[in-house]
């Protein structure tokens, strides 16, 4: 079986074309065994090629744990560039459905086939029915104690729930998002964006992914950070975002929340 | 460039041919950036094939982090099964040049082309000058205290310095391995094997490997463990080692130590 290894600011996914479906019934277990690191091909999860009744093309992520998601900022990019690549699709504006809608992507390949990939991310909401937050007022600058330490948020949902605290890295510690994921605030949890301002177009990001810990990049997250900074003034509406896995732009605009990353094909291979 | 992908109990390499050297000068960085989970192809290290002017070919290891190394255990096995699949040697009895002499593979293929590969791992010395160790006696069932634990230990050059440690492997965690590794005795440091005796012919082993941490599976560090619980009449000459990655069968002889143990290619791929 051919597949193509890709990553997205550090984010790593195996790209598999299954128009038949033959993978289908078993891409829980397939995935498990694919995305280990030693005795598989080793990624953060697999991305399924797949045809669509409703759009261009059709994504279907299942993570290395087996378990499905609906939708990743940093693996969209990757798989746009992928089917344009190889002539999947005919135009480099897809439109990519997903386990959360459908979705616009615009490839732009450079002449070395490098990609920066923009995608339309959505809406995002500050209504904490929406996020879901147990709140009765927006999360914009709350203050909230969790193991000992103060904390001032703001939180809303993108994509999935998000909650972002400005503060300086280097006095923060990855790992305090832990607890504060858990938070009684936040019946389903909340992914914790640590973000610190450079300038009105420059931030830095570090996020706590619900239920994973740690990543090097985090596309809704990133988006969440921006919204967030611009939210309280500290930012303007096109800014640039630093995380650990590399760069991403993010543009708020009155018809969405636009994500401009890298998409980059590492290698090809037979299995 | 073409790429091989193969493990061996869960230690992992990049199979690369280079008999024109291409890579020699850069190799170092090479292996760094292919060796990368995320950003890479994802391995322990690279395997170069290389001519040998000694023997019937040459495998030269650069770990991941751009060392080189002399030898290993899991790597040749995986080397000898690629060389013969490539049919870069004629015969399954291959004389394999290393940056620790000349090491004899034998190569089991089944009918799935599934390998078991033999490796005369040469022999051990229990004499402290050759271990390193400051010791005027042999280093066997000496007690040593470190971090208010006591332990009793045998010492050993099998290739690297070998420490092992009789144990419930329940009842201690790898870590301590961190502070055995550099005791006061070893200049040079040790490798830890903590081994448990299951009967005559099986025992388990979890080794903390000097410089790098808990592993998978350590073929020196098996041999190891035989060697020693042998020596204090627990196992036979002939005997099966569980590791974390998988089996490794570990026999005694007056012609040295020979570990058998699996070879398998995961996947081929082009970078």
């Amino acid at each position: 079986m051919k597949f193509t290894k890709m990553q997205g600011t550090g984010n790593d996914f195996i790209v598999i074309e299954d128009f038949d479906l033959k993978l289908l019934n078993e891409q829980d277990k397939f995935a498990q065994k694919l995305c280990d690191r030693r005795f598989g091909i080793g990624a953060d999860g697999i991305l399924f090629v797949r045809k669509s009744e409703v759009a261009d093309i059709k994504m279907e992520i299942i993570n290395a744990d087996g378990s499905y998601a609906a939708m990743c900022g940093n693996g969209i990019r990757c798989f746009a560039k992928y089917v344009l690549d190889e002539k999947l699709v005919s135009d480099n504006n897809i439109k990519i459905e997903t386990g959360d809608g459908i979705k616009i992507a615009d490839v732009n390949l450079d002449k070395n086939g490098a990609a920066n990939v923009t995608i339309d991310m959505g809406n995002y909401s500050l209504n904490p029915k929406d996020i879901p937050a147990e709140s009765e007022d927006t999360i914009i600058n709350k203050k909230i104690v969790v193991g000992n330490k103060e904390y001032e948020i703001i939180s809303m949902l993108m994509g999935v729930p998000h909650t972002v605290i400005i503060s300086k890295l280097d006095e923060v510690d990855i790992n305090e998002g832990k607890a504060i994921e858990k938070y009684n605030l936040f019946p389903k949890g909340t992914n914790v964006n640590f973000c610190e301002v450079i300038d009105k177009n420059n931030i830095k990001v570090k996020t706590w992914e619900r239920g994973a810990g740690p990543t090097l990049a985090c596309g809704t997250g990133s988006c969440a950070a921006v919204i967030a900074s611009n939210l309280i003034g500290l930012t303007e509406k096109d800014v640039k975002v630093q995380v650990p896995g590399g760069e991403m732009q993010i543009k708020i605009s009155d018809n969405g929340i636009f994500m401009t990353g890298p998409a980059v094909t590492v290698f090809k291979g037979q299995i």
